[in-house]
């Protein structure tokens, strides 16, 4: 039965599972009218019951940014995944053979011949095969080739058995922290332009080029200036968060997801004290000053936090009550998501899920 | 039986527990010579095992930061526990008058009357009393009162039902990313007289001031120049960290929490990526623009991380080899903790056990 989000002890996290939908609904059917697949990534939520709602909008694959990942979502039934991750070493050749075993149809994202012969073994120890695509650096300068390397390696890779060369991959994530569409657009169409590029040389010799992969919830949201790119890979769209906000793609009502903290202090008159800190907010950010943006009070912001403590700064004569409970929405969603055991399902803030965040992270 | 690290999977924590077993040995010891008492926070290991360990050094009370964590370490047998935490609301006095009436006896640190109300529905629900430490803010403005306001709560306290004044209560946080020795010298004379003066002044109001508590690992490095403090309340000093080896009291030698990861890309001549990210390091810091120090090579640093990679630079001419593993000592190992499921414990790099963080929090 539903019930009111009062009864809930602070902190916690809520996820409007209304907005979720239409968060959903939105992006995929916008993806389907410029002719790209979604493969949303599921680091952001880590949870098998929201992969299913973006299984029923349409994608028929989903990424995950590791095996942890993997095996949650292939227990839960989802077995073509995108593990958008150089693999790499014999463990994790074990670990995916394991998971193929069970079923999984991987395609995983590389950069060296190192993560190509891990593949390899993989494919070699469970007698089937992985598509691979190359990932390739189109300015963000974290994993990805550039130049000949990307020719070189898909070459190898459409010579290797047990592999199936199936496109390249990148991820802008220099798009992160810039305000300016302009801007924006012209990382967008430069990442794109790239990836059309590498991927005539790779036709010019032959290989084959189904899949051009782009990254991120921003760059989503410029879909008509893509060119080359076959398919999508936006994680944060079904939460959104305040570094998209701050990128200009959505507004704060499109945001799913709050943590919700009540008034514990108010030592001075200048000053008042949350029950949630970085184990609940992270550390991410700040974004315009603030680990947050209060909805109750935009006025107010969070300068400082510690562990357990969110120190909080207003304008208002008065400034907050003692016991006030008030929502934040996260800087950046995915590692408040990562600090959760479970998060609060609603709909009209009446709680109406609990939803365990079963591919939370660290040291399994 | 013991096996060697090489066997695990990265990314994982370790945590060395002979390194463990000397940081309290040697924090404990020094502190009875200098007649102070120990109250260890657990926020910075939450795990039961490592609070035995505590316990056993002569620590009879433990330090908690919310209500879960105390209700973990109440089950494991703990129930001496100082909550130190404004407890606010109806909820948290059902909570805690549930825990008491299991066997808890707290001792709980506050700043308002609001909190006072909290803990006294508390007391009267269970029919038992409650120790109360009055916050006093130093200089590090988070929570706590100063000026007569201390006298005043303090006042009410002792005249409240079912509480008793067991004194004050301080936490010097301002010393963190400070590197002068004498200026944090300097901040740890200052708490101390704080609230020695503040005693003093209650004490001539005939109020019970038995307790004087103070917080943080450095300042519990500087010992001898407590003249009022009666117990430190250290946390990070079971494992250490970067911050702690920042502030200049121990070295890298006494960092006994690392994790291991392994090169996974080597994009670029000048570039390598390492498969632990934020939600392994946490995004707190950096320092010495490093999101930790990695041990087997101290000329590379980690300027830049995401969620599941960390960006390695260095001086070396020729780097990192892919596929090499290396161990990082965190920035900040409360929060590297938090994020873990468990972490894994050696001795002379065998691994002994696997540590679950019981404690772990979000939305539980």
């Amino acid at each position: 039965m539903p019930y009111d989000l009062d009864r809930l002890d602070t902190p916690f996290v809520s996820v409007d599972l209304g907005i979720v939908e239409q968060n959903i609904a939105q992006m995929h059917q916008r993806a389907t009218s410029h002719g790209l697949k979604v493969r949303p990534h599921t680091k952001t939520h880590k949870q098998p019951f929201l992969a299913q709602l973006q299984y029923d909008a349409g994608s028929q694959s989903l990424t995950v940014a590791k095996l942890d990942e993997a095996e949650i979502m292939l227990e839960a039934g989802f077995d073509n995944l995108l593990i958008a991750y150089p693999l790499m070493g014999d463990a994790k050749a074990h670990r995916l053979a394991n998971l193929m075993a069970r079923g999984l149809k991987p395609t995983v994202s590389i950069d060296s011949l190192a993560s190509m012969r891990t593949l390899m073994k993989a494919a070699a120890m469970s007698d089937r095969s992985i598509d691979v695509l190359v990932e390739v650096d189109t300015g963000f300068h974290r994993c990805g080739l550039t130049g000949t390397p990307v020719l070189e390696l898909a070459q190898a890779i459409h010579d290797a058995s047990g592999l199936n060369l199936a496109g390249l991959m990148s991820f802008a994530g220099h798009i992160s922290g810039k305000t300016d569409p302009s801007l924006i657009r012209q990382i967008i169409q430069d990442d794109d332009a790239q990836l059309g590029s590498y991927a005539a040389t790779l036709r010019q010799h032959h290989l084959p080029v189904d899949t051009l992969s782009v990254g991120g919830t921003t760059l989503s949201h410029y879909m008509q200036v893509l060119e080359h790119a076959t398919e999508i890979r936006p994680g944060i769209y079904i939460f959104n968060d305040m570094g998209i906000v701050s990128g200009g793609s959505v507004d704060v009502s499109r945001c799913a997801a709050r943590i919700w903290a009540t008034v514990v202090s108010r030592p001075s008159p200048d000053r008042a004290v949350l029950d949630a800190g970085s184990k609940m907010l992270s550390t991410d950010g700040p974004l315009a000053g603030s680990y947050g943006f209060i909805v109750e009070h935009p006025n107010w912001s969070i300068p400082r936090i510690s562990e357990e403590h969110a120190v909080v700064v207003f304008e208002d004569s008065d400034g907050p009550d003692i016991g006030e409970r008030v929502s934040i929405v996260p800087n950046h969603v995915c590692t408040v998501m990562n600090l959760q055991q479970r998060v609060i399902g609603i709909r009209n803030n009446q709680v109406v899920a609990s939803l365990p965040i079963l591919a939370r992270g660290g040291t399994r």
